[in-house]
């Protein structure tokens, strides 16, 4: 099957693909009253907007949202939140080659595998477009829970990491990279554009903290905040890896070195470390809440690679057109976005259960 | 809320509290006519239940499932499938101190801030003990995908790793570790033995492969494949991180290393590599599906660790009675129960829209 | 598939067979700190519970409800609630003529043309004993909702329909029907005393009630209250029609009858009718809600009715053995218990949404 | 919460107000390859559109679809499809009244009670504009069961009943009430103008069957087919009641007058009587699936009604502008529409259980 709604109580269903007239959105569950309008959205969209940098794909989408229901002077009314984004610059000519050939490390195989036939059209619904539909759903979560911030930036490209000795939150938005190093930022300009002139392509890992979460938000056993926060950060395209605080570091742990003392503080418990990134047994506890997430190198390479056609015979394909050539960099308002839908969730769920 | 139901189309629900009466599941959705005893389940629950080496916990539990509804005269009947354990070694005097402090690192602190109080007998809900439901659970979801053949191992404990270069599938079941290694097995009795004796923990990596899998598994895009799998494997106790194929490593090649290249063979397609972990956009390629998961050393331990109380006072607090010292090493089982639970849920549903 | 779960947040999943050996119900998502034990279930079971008057099934059944999860120190943990009853009179030996031959208007051929066979021991999952574990979730339920009162009463059997005028709630506890007109209770007698000696069987109209609902519970669209009652009721066996407030008789009136007027009331709007039966737009008003449901005679009937075996010849059944002559009237508390439910979902639903 | 989501594996989302820019839908989970058009769903819109004669509303909206997106060379990709429809014909000043005090019977009081306030236009969320995209997901849904043929009719309006004898399908397009009736078809002419004219309404009767429907479709328990099919009708706009077969008459019957009786047949058994409605068990038995469906009178008069300001003072409300004088007539497309959803779905859920 096909389910494209994520949520419990505050879902968001998206459809549309890469080459089609538009893309769209349903946020349901919102409450009501919010101030909300087409403002609150657009600077997310314009932060994972293409073409902003050379160092992403240069399509030219303008993503203007239009709310097309649910808000009624100004404020959401409770209903369902109908979003859409006309899809501009759609250049079908540059994707002949896709039709008749897989492209290693896409869908495009496994889609025909599934589907027995796809919309070849710059990856139809598979493509990374989609998630500017998250991001919009992102934008009114974040309305309902004002209590949290949530940034991302990005820790490591190809490997090479930020030094968490220069971290400053406020150089993330000072470069084309979401990097709070400013080191780092400048080694990274050249490594991104040596892979883009070379055709080749980077991976990337994002960190994203929620500050601000009460403890209680989460789900036991089967919607933990954890277990939803993994789910929806690895629905994101070309993500391979989701830890939670300390993640795989945890496992070469001992249990002293791992333990998250408490002692009381001004406002509740006051925790000594954050190995847990924020949540034990599912649930929120007060501390930040801490995801790291692993995106692979785009699969798009100028390269050619062996593959097969759809009827089976041998071939090489060389990916042309336009690309990220570390989709991982745009991932990041996406991945504050899903954050932002998961707390939203459990915040609500929250409320339902324990009032 | 609490969500106790995992799964789309073939979902199990649990309940039941480390030292109440009795644990359970109800298996929903299965297909008709599938042979089953209580003699395909058991041989699972051994396989995880404690007491077994001096390297588990010490709580003697028989585990003896009994099958209570949805099958007749031998066969799965189509109707839901109640699944009962009692509960027979529940030694509450050992748990009094946990009543009146919070555990670092344990749900203890979370719960009762979501919740007001909790069951705090040897953890209630949060017990590693409700695993054993998912693994009878898993068990009936084995016989959904016969064509599937899923092997689990733990690839290293506290950090000291197996050598892929010794690895030998026959071994895993002949030590306590499930280590396919046995250089390996034999480092670990003493690492093991040493936390033991220390009354410290560790953590542990374990890695999952799945067999068989046809391609086009998966449901786009909230409940892909390897969305579905994170959300199951981090829903497991103590898990802290999980990867679908290369996960982080991925992070750090480039498109060229990363890509998983196609050539035509006997049957389908072959591939040269598979970085991929067997899943694209969502959707099974038809290589095996491959998952890594990191499981945080156990929080108990005998070391005292600063902490506070109910009533918000500073105290410390050393977790006494009965543990495992890396509570990885039983998630072997639990690991292969979820990845059998999501692939046949999947199943189902590809059945379901593409015939 | 097989659907075993009700509900959004307040759920309940239940399964057994009537001649298996238990049969069970998990409550999920139940808010914490409710006082519950098994005494605040038995009597809603009581009330249910068969072989009581020679009015219904003489299957002897105690239906004990046992508690294995869920509740600690006589409170609700929030955590799922486990139930179980085990089966005690189950008289296998009753049913082999049904193992070869299909019984009109049951189940039988139905499942068989489902599943490919079926448990046929005394209609195996698709007898109204499954009905005992909904009176038992009702229960839990009815703590959620402490400010409604729910009333349900039989209100016609076999096209014999009590008086409004004579209407007196205190007596629905004094016979064995249900029956809030004693006039109709003692003609009741003589008619189900007949279609009992006869080996036939009647039809009934069960009403309910539930007061006290404040508005502002339902979910629009699809899961408005009144849609989500009639799910709730056309699911309990032998239900063949619901109506909410006038139903069926609404759509032979005109707008102005129709009309429930308004005034200003102490307590917000006072209404001068309630055809809506207390709900508009799929949310309640504040009204009572209220619900007719039509039951259909039980369709175990002495008098043989033509049918086909299972390998498809004709043949003939009598339907022996111990069986409610009329099921609506031990209806009554399955009723409630889905009035009960339904509204405890609502009611934490919008506790989400709004607050 | 608010739930604008129907149906378990093929589901669909709905949103838009009746006053804002437009109405959408997305229709996942369908199964790919199938031929579809925006000319495979405009004919059912048209069928519903408003303004086509004197008997239904004045309103012109050329409710003209697009699909927007899952089409791909004429063909389902099975990817979300996306439908939207303009909203044209807006005239809010007719609305300003509503805005102020509450219509009784519709659900303006409910909706501020809920949400605090409400889109007041048309009846914002609530208007029945909202089943033009029931429509246009059924017309999908129509595609993945073209072994079904479903057909509604108009049974009664205002208490006047067609004559069953007269009963001749090939009528029922043949004039403005869906009337299978010739004679009874002229005599509404009457009846609806003579409400139209006095600024009154009338409630009607839906009759609607699906034949074609094989055995074994149905999801016991809570998603049996006539529970699905009771929430799906129960859903829409101003239905008061569900009737699943011989419904409420089946109360009055005996076992024996309602045994429907089988014998072997040429294709499976052969059925004597379909009192059942096609459905036992929560599972279709492959009788023609009959449901009768009550629509209260449209509560848009123009008799003044007692009703209660937004700030509780007594007022009266007249409803002036564009109405249907018997919303029950424009809901003939829209009952066809659940039904054919409500198959479908069961359709792929059986398919995925049971192969």
């Amino acid at each position: 099957m096909s389910f494209n709604t994520f949520g419990r109580v505050l879902r968001f269903t998206t459809f549309g693909e890469s080459h089609g007239p538009a893309i769209g959105a349903v946020v349901d569950g919102c409450p009501p009253g919010l101030e909300l309008s087409e403002g609150d959205i657009q600077p997310f969209l314009d932060k994972r907007r293409p073409g902003q940098s050379r160092f992403t794909t240069q399509r030219q989408e303008p993503d203007q949202v239009r709310i097309l229901s649910g808000v009624f002077e100004g404020r959401t009314t409770g209903t369902p939140i109908g979003l859409l984004i006309d899809n501009v610059d759609q250049r079908s000519k540059d994707y002949s080659e896709v039709a008749a050939a897989y492209r290693p490390g896409h869908a495009d195989y496994a889609y025909d595998a599934k589907y027995g036939f796809r919309d070849y059209r710059g990856g139809g619904r598979s493509s990374a477009r989609e998630t500017a539909m998250r991001v919009a759903a992102g934008a009114v979560a974040r309305l309902v829970i004002p209590e949290v911030t949530i940034t991302a930036w990005v820790e490591a490209i190809g490997g090479d990491a930020i030094d968490y000795a220069k971290f400053d939150a406020g150089e993330i938005g000072n470069n084309p990279f979401f990097c709070p190093d400013p080191d780092a930022a400048v080694r990274w300009e050249a490594l991104v554009d040596d892979a883009r002139k070379a055709g080749s392509s980077l991976g990337a890992v994002i960190a994203c903290e929620a500050a601000g979460v009460p403890p209680g938000w989460g789900a036991p056993l089967y919607a933990k905040l954890d277990s939803e926060l993994a789910s929806a950060m690895m629905s994101i395209n070309a993500v391979k890896g989701v830890e939670i605080g300390d993640g795989f570091a945890a496992a070469a742990l001992s249990g002293e070195a791992n333990a998250d003392a408490m002692r009381p503080g001004a406002n509740g418990p006051e925790f000594l470390a954050n190995h847990a990134g924020g949540i034990a047994g599912g649930i929120s506890t007060g501390q930040p809440v801490r995801v790291r997430i692993a995106f692979k190198p785009t699969s798009s390479i100028l390269t050619p690679v062996a593959t097969i056609t759809r009827t089976g015979e041998a071939s090489e394909i060389r990916t042309k057109g336009r690309h990220d050539p570390c989709v991982g960099i745009r991932g990041v308002p996406v991945v504050e976005a899903m954050m932002a839908l998961v707390l939203a969730d459990q915040k609500l769920l929250h409320r339902a259960q324990c009032g």
